[in-house]
C-alpha cells in the first residue's frame, strides 16, 4: 500500500535537521516560517494545481483556476493568521496553448491578489515537450501580524473546537470561488488567544485528525453542531459531506473555553464562527451523533496520494 | 505564431504596478526583492522542471532529478549574487509513484541543499487523478549577500561582456549534475563591481540578449572566445553548441574594463572567468565570427515556448 501524504510528511518533516533559531516553524504546519534577523521574520507555502485533480478545464475558466490557485495559498496564510505579502507563480503549458489563455489566467491570479494585497512578483513559464496537462504551481510569502503565527500543534485537552462558515459541497461551486479567511482570521487572533489553526483543505476530519495528532490530543465532535453548507445539503448524506469533502477552505482553531465565550459574544461579522467540539484527552478524534451514539471520526477526506 | 516567453514575461512586466520601495526588484529578473522593513529583505525565484521536458525519467533517476530541480533555483541565486536560504518543493505525482521513489526524489533535493546551505523548509505532493507525467516546482528564498544583488538591467556601453566556465553541450551529462556558481559569484562580486548579471539557462544567445534588452544596449560577441566545453566538441557544430543549447547554468555578466582587468588578474579560482565580448551601443546583438565576418546573433536558444 502507498503511504499517506500525512506519513510522507511526516517522514520529510523527520529526516529536517532545521534549526528552530533560523526556522521556528518547519515542516508539516501550513507555512514555514525563516527568521532573517532584526526581529524580522517571513513565511512561506507552496500549492502545486492541476487540471483533472483540482479543477477541471472542461468546465472551469482559466480566470476561475488563477483566482483558485492563489486563493489556495491566500487560505494558508489565514490559516496562521499571517498577513500576504508576495506570490510566484509557475505554470506547465500543454501544447498550443495561448499567450491569451495566459492572460486570462493572469486576470484571475490578479483579482485574488489585489483583494488580499498579495503581489504577483514572478514566475515560470514551461512547456511539456511530451504531451501533459496543465499544472499550475503558486509559492506565497506573508509577514506575521501583530500576534505571532498560529500553529497546527498547541491544542490543549478542554479546548473548544471552532470553525468559520459552513463546510461541504464545495466541489458544486465554492472551490473555484471561495473567499480565503485572511481578514477573518486577522480579526480572530486580534480578539482572542487561540492555540492551534488550520485551514480545512482535505475535510475536516482529516484537518483535525492532523491538529490532533500534532498536539497530542484527542477531540469529541458534535455531529449536531456542524455547521452543513447549503450546497452539501443537496447531496446523499449531509453530514458526510460536511465532515469529508474537503476544499472548504474555512478555518479550523481551538482556544480555550473563556477565550471563545468572549470571541464568540463579540462577534459581530457576517461570517459565522461555530463550535463544533471540544478537545479531549482521548488518543482518538470522536463524534457524537444526534442519537447519542459516539463513534471514531475516522479520516475519509480525500487524501492526495490516496487517489 | 504563439508569442514567446520574453514577450509574455514583458507583458506581465507591463501589468504589475509594484512599488519600488516594496519590491526594489519586480517581474523579470532571476528574482524578485522583497523589503520587509529594517534594512531586511528577501528574494524569491520559483522553476518548474518537466519529465521529459527537463529530464527523462526513463534515463535519469529521481534523486539526480531532485539534484536539477534545486540546482536550477540555486543559479537563479547565483545569478543576482545572493545568498541562498530555504526552498518549498512541490510535486505532481504519475499514478502509482510509491514513497520510495520519493525518497529517492527527497535525497537529491537535500544533496544540493546541503552543499549551498539551503534548507528544505516545506512542500506539497499531489497526484494526478486523470494521467499525468512527473513535475517538480522549487521555490527558493536568498538574501543580499555583503554586496546589493545584480540585476540584469544594467549593462553600460563599453562594459566587457564574460561567462564563467565553458558552455554547450549540457545535454550529455551537465544538466543534472551541474554546480550552481553560487560561491562562485559571491567571490566574483566581492573583487569587482559587476552592472549586470544572469545565469545561463537558455544559451548565451538569448540570455545576452535579455541583458541588451534590458540595460537597452547592444553587444558584439568575439566567436574565438567563447569557451567551448569538452561535451560540445563532440558535437557537429560546437560554436552553435556552446550559443544555443542552454542549460549551461554558467554566470553571464558585464562590467567595466578596469574591472575586468582587476578581477581576471586576481582571480584564483579553479573555475575560468573569461571575456567574450564588449557591451555595444548599436541596437542588436552581434556577433564576430573567426573568419572576420560580424553577423546578427540571434536567439536559437531553446525558447521554452517555442516548442
Amino acid at each position: 500500500m502507498s503511504p499517506t501524504e500525512d506519513e510522507i510528511t511526516g517522514w520529510f518533516r523527520q529526516q529536517s535537521r532545521l534549526s528552530p533559531v533560523d526556522f521556528p516553524i518547519g515542516i508539516g504546519d501550513d507555512m514555514a516560517q525563516i527568521s532573517l534577523g532584526r526581529g524580522v521574520s517571513v513565511l512561506i507555502t507552496t500549492d502545486m494545481l492541476l487540471d483533472g485533480t483540482h479543477f477541471d478545464l472542461r468546465t472551469a475558466t482559466l480566470k476561475q483556476v488563477g483566482y483558485k490557485a492563489m486563493a489556495v495559498s491566500l487560505s494558508d496564510c489565514a490559516a496562521m493568521a499571517t498577513v500576504p505579502l508576495a506570490a510566484v507563480v509557475a505554470v506547465a503549458l500543454p501544447h498550443g496553448f495561448s499567450g491569451e489563455r495566459l492572460k486570462e489566467l493572469h486576470a484571475g491570479i490578479v483579482l485574488a491578489g489585489d483583494k488580499y494585497n498579495c503581489s504577483l512578483v514572478g514566475g515560470d513559464i514551461t512547456s511539456w515537450r511530451t504531451g501533459g496537462p496543465f499544472a499550475i504551481c503558486v509559492s506565497m510569502l506573508s509577514k506575521p501580524g501583530e500576534k505571532p503565527p498560529v500553529r497546527r500543534d498547541g491544542a490543549e485537552v478542554g479546548d473548544v473546537i471552532c470553525v468559520t462558515g459552513s463546510l461541504g459541497g464545495s466541489g458544486r461551486r465554492k472551490h473555484l470561488e471561495f473567499e480565503p479567511r485572511v481578514r477573518e482570521a486577522l480579526e480572530i487572533v486580534r480578539r482572542a488567544e487561540l492555540h492551534a489553526m488550520m485551514d480545512i483543505s482535505d475535510g475536516l476530519t482529516s484537518d483535525l485528525g492532523r491538529i490532533c495528532s500534532q498536539s497530542g490530543v484527542g477531540a469529541l465532535v458534535d455531529a449536531s453542531a456542524v455547521p452543513i453548507s447549503d450546497d452539501a445539503k443537496h447531496e446523499a448524506d449531509p453530514l458526510d459531506a460536511a465532515l469529508n469533502e474537503g476544499e472548504d477552505f474555512e478555518l479550523l482553531f481551538t482556544l480555550g473555553a473563556e477565550e471563545w465565550e468572549r470571541l464568540h459574544q463579540g462577534w459581530g461579522d457576517p461570517l459565522p464562527v461555530t463550535q463544533v467540539g471540544r478537545i479531549t484527552d482521548a488518543e482518538r478524534v470522536e463524534i457524537r451523533m444526534t442519537d447519542g451514539r459516539t463513534m471514531d471520526l475516522k479520516a475519509g477526506g480525500y487524501d492526495h496520494l490516496g487517489v
